[in-house]
C-alpha cells in the first residue's frame, strides 16, 4: 500500500488554490530580509482561516512533514527560510481586524495582518498600538509576536510580549489553542501564550492576537544632545527617567557613526558641526500639550547647567525632528561594502566598556576596518555595523565570532530583538547556559514531538 | 537491599538542622492564609542557599518524594499546603538583597526575601519596586513570582511578571536553571522564566529574582468620587487614561459595599453622607510636584462639568487619603459570619452586567444573602464577598458554583491574581479550555516527569 502524498492530501482538504508548488510559488518565499534563504520550499500553503491552518498542520503532522511559518518575511535572522524539502505556510491571507473593544482597550486581529494596518485600526478609534518597527508596512502581527519584536518604543512600552493579552495558536498536531484573553489580570493556570511569544514559529503557529491598547500621545518633544562621556550618557538617562517620567526614545551614537552618517549626502542633516564623544537623541511623548514642551526644555537646561550636557538642540518642528531621526537611522551605512549588522544587548552600565573592548578586539584583527556603534541604549540594546576588507581565506563570519565572544565576556545577549533564527544558532550558547538550552529542547519536544515546526531554527 | 530513607539522605547531605520533623516543624507550616491546610508535612527542609535547594531536590527526585515549596505562606488558594506524606521546602532562610545595579535599574534578591525588604532596598537607593500587596511584610518575592502576584499598582505597572527581568530556578531533578538577565531586550532563545512565573511551584523552585526598578513617584493625588452608572465609571476610567496618563489606582465600590463598610465603626470614615449608585477611589502618582495636583483637580472639575461625576472629594492630606483607602479596603467585611471571598476578572466593559447577573443568581438561591462587589476595575479585577445563612445540607462551596458559573458565562477568569492552588482547581475548566489544560499537563510532564513538585496543585 502506497502512503498518500502530503501535497495531494493538502490539496484535497484545502482546495488546489491554497497549495502552490514549483513556479507558482513567488520567489519572495525563498528568504526573509536577511537574504540568506537559497531554495524555494517544496510547497506553499496559504490558509484562509485558523481552521485551515489546523487542517494543514494535522495533515503535515500525519506525514511528519516539516512546516515553516512565513509572515511578512521581514525577519533578519533567517527564521522564516524554508529548505527544499519543507512546506512553507504563509499567513498572508489570514488578515484582518476582528474587534476593537473600547472599554477593555483591546484590539483583536488575525495573525497575517500587517502591523501598520493594526496600528491604523487602533488610531482610528483614538488609541495607540505602541508596537512600532521600520518594517511596519510588511511585517505581520503574527511575525511580530513570533519574534517578540522590539522596535522604536520599547523603553516606554516594552517589547511585543508586554503588549499582548491574548493569543490563538495552532499546535504541531493541528490542535487549536485559543487563549484570547482580554483581562489585565488572569492567573487561572499557566500563562501559555508566553511560550509562543518569541519562539520563532518552533512551538506553534500564531493565528490571532489580542493587543492591549494605550492612549494616543498628544505632544512629542525631540532633542539632539552632545555629551562628554558614557558616564554622562548614563546620568542623562537616569535624569530623564526620574524627571520626565521616562523618555519614549533614548538613542546613543558613538563618534565614528555620527561622522560617517552626517558626512553622507543621503542623510542631509548634521545637527552639530563639531564632533563630540557622544551624541544622544532623546524623545518624550506626553499627554499634556500645555506643559510638556516647557518641562522638556527645562529638563535639558538643567542638564546643561549640571554639566551633564555639552550642548543640546530641541527640534522646533516635525521637520527638524525628522532630520534628527535620519541621523540616528543611519541608512547611509547600507552604502558601505561587505557590512555585517549586529543586534546585541548588555546591562546598560556596561555598554560603554563593551564598545571599547569590542572595537579594540575587532581593530586588532582588522586594523583598517570601520566599526560603527549606535543603538537604543535606554533598552540595553546596541547595534554594531562592521565594514571590513576581508583577506583571502577569511569570511564574513569571522567578524561574528569576535563580536559574540566579547558579548559573552560581558554577559550580554547575542540577540536583543531580531531573534536567533538560523543565523545566530551557533552562538545561542554564548548567551544561554547548557541547562537553559536543554530545557528549551524539552519544551520543544513536549509541544512538537515529531519536530515538524520550523526545524533547525533557534535550537 | 533496603532503599535508604529520604529523610536520612537529606540529613546526611544538608545537616540535621536543615531537616525538621514532627513537633520541630512549626504549626504555621500547616497551611497558607486560606487556612485550609490540615496536616503537618512529613518533614520540613530549610535550605540556606540555592545549591542546598538543588541538593534537596536531587535527593527527593531520586526517592520520588513529593515536595511542596513554601514561601511566606500568605497565599489564599491553598497552593503551599502540604499533605502528611509531602516534604515542605521553606525558603525562609534564603533571604537577602544581593545587588542593586543603578545603571541597569535592577535589584537582585534571594527568593525568600520578604517583599517589603526588597521594596526598602530599592527605596534606599532612590528607586521604586512597584510590586505591592497588603501581605508585603510576610510574603516573599519567590512566592510573589510563583503566584504572579498583582496587588495595588497593576493598572500602572502590571503584574509581578511585568516587573521581572531575570530568574533563577531549581528544577525537579535538582538542575539549577540560571537566567539572571538584566537586559530589557533579550531574544536569545525561549524566555524560560515566563514558564515559572505564575506556575505556583509546580514547575520549579524559584531561588533568585532580578526586578526591574522604576523612579520613585514624588506626588500622590487621591479622590473619592460618586457616579450615576457603570457607563459613567467606564467613561471616567477612559478619561483618566487619556488625560492623566493613567491613574495608579482605580477602585470601584457598589452601594451595598459602601453602605456596610462606612456604617461599620471599624472603618471610621464615610466620604459622602448620601449613597450613590457607584463610588470610585482614583489615585494618581506623578513626578511633577508643581503641576500634577492642579492637573488632577482640573481633570475632576472637567469630569463634573461633563456630567461624568455626581460628586468628588479630593484628599487634602495623607490622613484623608488614608480614610478613603480604609473604605475601599473594607476590612469590616471580615466581621461578618461565613463569608466567602472571590477574586475574579472580566473584560472591563462587561463587569457592570456581570455584577447584576451574579447578584441576581445568588439572590435567587439565597434571598436573605448579602453580596458585596468591589475591586480594581481598572485592572479588570472584581472582588466579591458573600455572606449567606446556609441551610442544612448546604455548604459554603455552593456559593462557589454559582459565582464561577456566572464567570464562565461572561468569559471571565476564576482567578484574577490569587492563583488556582487547590481551592480553585475544580473550576480551572471554567476559564480555560480542555486543550489549554492538556498543554499545561504536557509542560508539567516535560519539566517534572515524576510529578514531585507541588503535586495536586493547579492542574
Ligand atoms: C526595515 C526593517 C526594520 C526592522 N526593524 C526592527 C525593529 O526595530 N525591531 C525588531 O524587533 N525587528 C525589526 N526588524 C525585523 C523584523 O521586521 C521583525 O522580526 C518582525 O517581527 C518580523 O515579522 P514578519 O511578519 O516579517 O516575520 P517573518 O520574517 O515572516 O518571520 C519571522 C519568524 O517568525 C516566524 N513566524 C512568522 N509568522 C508566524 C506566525 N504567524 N506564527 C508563528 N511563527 C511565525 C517565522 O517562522 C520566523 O521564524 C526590521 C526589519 C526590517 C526589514
Ligand atoms: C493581607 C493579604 C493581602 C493580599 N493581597 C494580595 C494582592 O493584593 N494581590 C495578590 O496577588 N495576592 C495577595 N495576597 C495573596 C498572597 O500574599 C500572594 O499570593 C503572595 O504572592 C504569596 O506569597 P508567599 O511568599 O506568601 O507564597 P506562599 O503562600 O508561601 O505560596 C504561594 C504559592 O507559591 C509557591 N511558592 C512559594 N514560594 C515559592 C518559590 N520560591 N518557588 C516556587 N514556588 C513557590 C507555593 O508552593 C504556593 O503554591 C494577599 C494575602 C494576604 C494575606
Amino acid at each position: 500500500m502506497k502512503m498518500s502524498d502530503v501535497i495531494d492530501d493538502l490539496r484535497a482538504a484545502l482546495g488546489n488554490g491554497a497549495v502552490l508548488t514549483g513556479d507558482d510559488i513567488g520567489s519572495k518565499h525563498r528568504s526573509d530580509m536577511s537574504m540568506t534563504g537559497r531554495s524555494l520550499p517544496k510547497a506553499l500553503i496559504r490558509p484562509r482561516d485558523p481552521a485551515q491552518v489546523a487542517t494543514a498542520l494535522r495533515i503535515c503532522h500525519a506525514h511528519r512533514q516539516a512546516v515553516v511559518p512565513q509572515g511578512g518575511l521581514t525577519g533578519l535572522a533567517g527564521g522564516a527560510n524554508a529548505g527544499p524539502g519543507d512546506i512553507a505556510l504563509s499567513l498572508d491571507l489570514l488578515s484582518g481586524v476582528e474587534e476593537l473593544d473600547r472599554e477593555a482597550a483591546t484590539l483583536t486581529v488575525l495573525a497575517g495582518t500587517p502591523l501598520e494596518r493594526a496600528q491604523m485600526a487602533a488610531a482610528d478609534a483614538g488609541f495607540l498600538l505602541p508596537l512600532d518597527l521600520g518594517s511596519r508596512g510588511t511585517a505581520q502581527v503574527g511575525g511580530n509576536l513570533a519574534t517578540n519584536a522590539g522596535g522604536n518604543r520599547v523603553i516606554r512600552y516594552g517589547m511585543a510580549r508586554a503588549q499582548v493579552l491574548g493569543l490563538e495558536v495552532v499546535l504541531a498536531d493541528g490542535t487549536i489553542l485559543s487563549s484570547l484573553n482580554k483581562m489585565l489580570k488572569n492567573n487561572a493556570g499557566f500563562d501559555l501564550k508566553q511560550l509562543f511569544i518569541g519562539s520563532e514559529g518552533t512551538l506553534g503557529i500564531i493565528t490571532r492576537v489580542v493587543f492591549r491598547l494605550k492612549p494616543l500621545p498628544r505632544v512629542t518633544s525631540t532633542a539632539f544632545c552632545a555629551l562628554e562621556s558614557f558616564q554622562a550618557v548614563l546620568a542623562l538617562l537616569q535624569k530623564a527617567e526620574r524627571e520626565l517620567g521616562g523618555p519614549s526614545a533614548f538613542e546613543v551614537m558613538w563618534p565614528d557613526f555620527y561622522r560617517f552618517v552626517t558626512e553622507h549626502k543621503m542623510t542631509n542633516a548634521r545637527p552639530f558641526a563639531e564632533e563630540h564623544p557622544f551624541n544622544v537623541l532623546i524623545e518624550h511623548q506626553g499627554l499634556d500639550t500645555e506643559n510638556d514642551p516647557a518641562r522638556f526644555q527645562g529638563f535639558l537646561e538643567a542638564a546643561l547647567e549640571e554639566g551633564l550636557l555639552l550642548d543640546a538642540m530641541v527640534a522646533q518642528n516635525e521637520k527638524e525632528a525628522q532630520a534628527f531621526w535620519r541621523v540616528r537611522e543611519g541608512y547611509a551605512l547600507d552604502t558601505l561594502p561587505a557590512i555585517v549588522n549586529f543586534d546585541v544587548s548588555l546591562a546598560i552600565g556596561r555598554i560603554g566598556a563593551f564598545v571599547d573592548e569590542c572595537r579594540s578586539n575587532l581593530s586588532k584583527r582588522w586594523p583598517g576596518g570601520r566599526f560603527f556603534f549606535y543603538g537604543h541604549i535606554g533598552d540595553s540594546n546596541l547595534h554594531i555595523t562592521t565594514c571590513v576588507d576581508y583577506r583571502d581565506g577569511e569570511d564574513m563570519h569571522d567578524v561574528d565570532e569576535i563580536v559574540y565572544r566579547t558579548v559573552r565576556d560581558f554577559a550580554g545577549s547575542v540577540s536583543a530583538e531580531h531573534g536567533i533564527g538560523t543565523l545566530k544558532r551557533d552562538y545561542l550558547g554564548y548567551s544561554r547556559t547548557a541547562e537553559e538550552i536543554a530545557v528549551m529542547r524539552r519544551i520543544k519536544t513536549a509541544l512538537d514531538p515529531q519536530g515538524i515546526l520550523n526545524p533547525g531554527k533557534v535550537i
